[in-house]
């Protein structure tokens, strides 16, 4: 029963499990048996919740017989990183002090999710505190790249990219403050979506920056995204965070092969950031493949976003902020965070309230070059990395999150969708963004992205 | 000419205009006569704008003889609070050093008022920088309430009550960020009205805090701040802190002598506010008069909000924007500002960025607070200030924004409208706010009030 041959992602076992091809306790079983074999040197779980995972997944099946209450994910095992409260279990946010700190309550992603039929799979590994981007986490584990060992999965969501890389669950939560979920989705070669700031809640996830948090979804297709979004997305009038959308969003495009009338848009000069030239050249051919469907090419003027300037400024929000969030475990139990997060804590905590003024400013002002850019383009496309995964025994590059800052900056959907390969076999992978509420047409882009890249 | 009987408002005042019964030149001589004969003692304007306005107010009546482009307050004088930019004339912002700092462009509202065919009349006194709500201005002198010598007009925008309720100008801009259109408006016996945060732009306003401020209006009457609405809102999106509403706003309701179907909240419990005896009573025969009217009262839970620490978390918060804001001016000459601002900023300037981090995010869960309380209420009624006007020689009372800083700290419309006397003659007030983008609602109950009060 364990070597079922599982179907690739959300909405492939989704189906299979609709058309009773396979139940969702073979498949959880299957899962299982995968995580067991493999993941021992991947490390993308930090822990498995088997048997819950079985029982839900019996509970599935159980419903699926009578024909009861069938949600959009009903019996797909799904992986949630360890900054989102399940309840009965540990959260650890990769924090040593945490270890052992048991969640009360779903946050409210799980509540979404288990209402939608979903199993939760277990808690996988990301970088401690979500700060930082190679989930070297020396308190549960370095996680590995499934596609080279000893090369990072990138992070912080790096266990959710590697678990979905890896076929160890359908599909997987993280969370994405400056790139988190699109920068492993982009090194581990799967698709990956942050919706716009609020539409889906943080409510039950640990902190790192309460301004620029974000839930979001890697999976292996861009279509398990989208069903991931249609059971998460809702208003959550309990979260300071969240925000009212429109009730219905943007629907699906007829046709992902026709994009005439899109106007896409490219910075017209990115040389500020230093694109591998693997990279630079799949970008390059994502452009050319949307033009090839009919969408319309627009140069913008991005100079007035200066990416490295703002990822820094991002990541001084996130460091005063986490620091605040820690302010009181860290004094008191120093000894269960390790020196690279207190190092940043620190530096957080000797900024004036003046500077963080300034940062929020800075932040805020964004939002209007991203009005002045999008008022002539439907969607903008960027690489979502400046690099492929790289060995953990190379220098940690700085501007990781460069590309991806933007979309939390300015609260907008962004996705990333594997593009071809560089020279040693590592995924590439193309990045689109658009205006807040937009995030069916990210997804719809991106769609077309995946099927030009295959 | 200058003894003409203006009538009063800016919806009165443009109605004489449309009949031709006054001509525009006419009405701002007048006011100018009043202003040069009365201001002396009051002290309500920095700069009168007397020449700017005559050629305005001519051409606005050469434009109503030829029918031209006539817009809803053509020809009407208003006055601007002295950190609202003109172009061409000092934007002081009450602080001694920007005394000759003259402005390049007009602020956003202030175009918004001139393409509506407003006449700018000239700058009003306020609370230095807008940090206080005295109006006692050490450097453009002590603003008086017009209702009583030797008593403050309240603040920050003083000038702009007093202005108002001397009958000089039709209306006025002020700007709000705790409570600085609302108080002055209670205090002088004004109706005062801050919409939705972002729904008024404040770009070319001198900022206090820019996640606090708003620009509002005072005028006699209700209908009044309808118009400057109609003349001042929309989307601007060069300005980092707006936000776009719904294209139309909540329609008036037809008749605002039948309140059937309209939940007015009250707080169950306000005695963590120390009310003055006669704003109680004045408190407790506004909702009665809402309820004749067929409003349902319902008795709303506010205890989780506490509003003396809430107005200090919003004050700290403008402190230490405030502090960044002025803190290369500030630097290089501390002589231009007064010693009671130097210390408030000093305050804001020792703050950490965890401490800023901490304001936002307490900032930020009112918001949820309010979705629970505006759930079961259509608007919420309270009094506006916890006492009438004081005299200079009083202390100044710490609680003076207690009850109007909800509003800013969740950006939703709110206004007050006078309503009663105390047994001293001076002004009573009743204060109404309703969820973002519900202005209309606002400003409908507002006159419903202010129907009941004559």
């Amino acid at each position: 029963m364990n070597t079922v041959d599982l179907p690739l992602g959300v909405a492939a076992l989704a189906a299979e499990l609709a058309h009773g091809e396979l139940t969702s306790e073979d498949a959880t079983r299957a899962y299982l048996a995968r995580i067991a074999a493999r993941d021992p040197p991947i490390r993308s779980f930090i822990r498995v919740l088997r048997e819950e995972a079985l029982d839900q997944a019996r509970a599935a099946d159980a419903r699926r017989k009578t024909g009861a209450g069938l949600g959009l994910l009903d019996g797909v095992p799904i992986g949630a990183k360890d900054n989102i409260d399940v309840a009965g279990v540990p959260t650890t946010g990769g924090i040593a002090l945490y270890r052992d700190r048991t969640a009360a309550h779903d946050a409210f992603v799980i509540q979404r999710l288990r209402a939608a039929g979903a199993v939760i799979l277990g808690k996988l590994n990301m970088h401690e505190a979500a700060l930082g981007a190679t989930t070297a986490n020396s308190w549960f584990g370095r996680c590995e790249n499934p596609h080279r060992a000893g090369y990072t999965p990138g992070g912080s969501s790096g266990g959710s990219g590697a678990a979905v890389a890896a076929g160890f669950c359908a599909g997987a939560l993280g969370t994405d403050t400056l790139g988190s979920v699109r920068v492993p989705a982009s090194y581990c070669g799967t698709a990956g979506f942050k919706p716009t700031f609020g539409l889906v809640s943080t409510r039950g996830v640990l902190p790192l920056s309460w301004t620029l948090d974000h839930v979001g979804f890697l999976a292996p297709c861009v279509a398990d995204l989208s069903l991931l979004l249609d059971a998460c997305a809702g208003f959550d009038r309990e979260s300071a965070y969240a925000r009212r959308g429109p009730r219905i969003l943007v629907p699906k495009r007829a046709d992902p092969a026709n994009l005439a009338r899109l106007r896409v848009g490219r910075p017209a000069d990115l040389s500020a950031v230093a694109l591998e030239p693997a990279v630079a050249a799949a970008y390059t051919r994502a452009v050319a493949a949307l033009a090839a469907r009919g969408a319309t090419i627009v140069d913008v003027d991005l100079s007035a976003y200066d990416f490295t300037r703002m990822r820094r400024e991002g990541l001084l929000v996130s460091e005063f902020e986490a620091a605040a969030i820690f302010e009181k475990d860290l004094a008191a139990h120093p000894e269960g965070f390790s020196d690279e997060l207190r190092a940043n804590l620190a530096f957080g905590a000797k900024q004036s309230a003046m500077r963080a003024a300034q940062a929020y400013r800075r932040l805020a002002e964004v939002r209007v070059l991203a009005r002045r850019v999008f008022a002539a383009i439907d969607v903008l496309i960027l690489p979502t990395t400046p690099q492929a995964a790289f060995p953990f025994s190379a220098p940690v590059p700085a501007d990781q999150a460069d590309l991806t800052g933007l979309a939390n900056i300015v609260g907008i959907p962004a996705g990333s969708v594997p593009f071809g390969r560089n020279a040693d076999g590592l995924p590439l992978s193309a990045q689109v963004t658009a205006p807040a509420f937009e995030d069916r047409l990210v997804l719809d882009v991106l769609a077309t992205l995946e099927q030009c890249a295959s």
